[in-house]
């Protein structure tokens, strides 16, 4: 299995798939084709999420303000509640992120 | 922080360091530079461990005589205490790894 292989979701879109069942570690190869999270929208997680960019840009905003501008091999902990979003991803390349959720610290 | 930037290590060397502390779940980037395992060693961990080459050639043998021929994105999930070692590694590039250790099935 390789994670550059894989379907490609529509313009603005945005596709998650677990490469292994989650028994409570969560591994996700996800694709973002320009995706942006809807406005408003925080995403307040139960988990801790380790998550790297492998390919594209893309930008994360944190509910203290602070911005992450991304490309490919930048990775962020995200501790479990710290609400953020997603502001920007690149189409051209398409954003691929590789993300491990779980109790990590 | 970027996986693709870091020391490589070596000629016939590897390195490995952990992305985050090690609270159970351990996230590790790996760089094998032309790296084999030591006659006879075989790996028998503890963990599971689901693991990517992001960057290289390498080849992976396992105790039951299958080999695994990985290149750049391909990923194998390698349950505790399933005997493997590694054949090869390509110096040119290096290997770039990213593993996940933990209680994962």
């Amino acid at each position: 299995m390789n994670l550059w292989e894989g379907p490609t979701p529509p313009a603005g879109g945005e596709s998650a798939e677990a490469l292994i069942p989650d028994k409570g570690v969560l591994i996700e190869r996800i694709v973002s084709n320009g995706h942006v999270s809807p406005a408003g929208f925080w995403y307040d997680q139960e988990r801790d999420e380790w998550v790297v960019l492998l390919q594209g840009q893309a930008e994360v905003a944190f509910a203290d303000g602070r911005r992450e501008k991304l490309a490919s091999g930048d990775w962020l902990f995200i501790p479990a509640h710290e609400r953020h979003r997603i502001e920007s991803t690149s189409a051209e390349p398409p954003c691929l992120w590789l993300a491990v959720h779980g109790s990590l610290k």
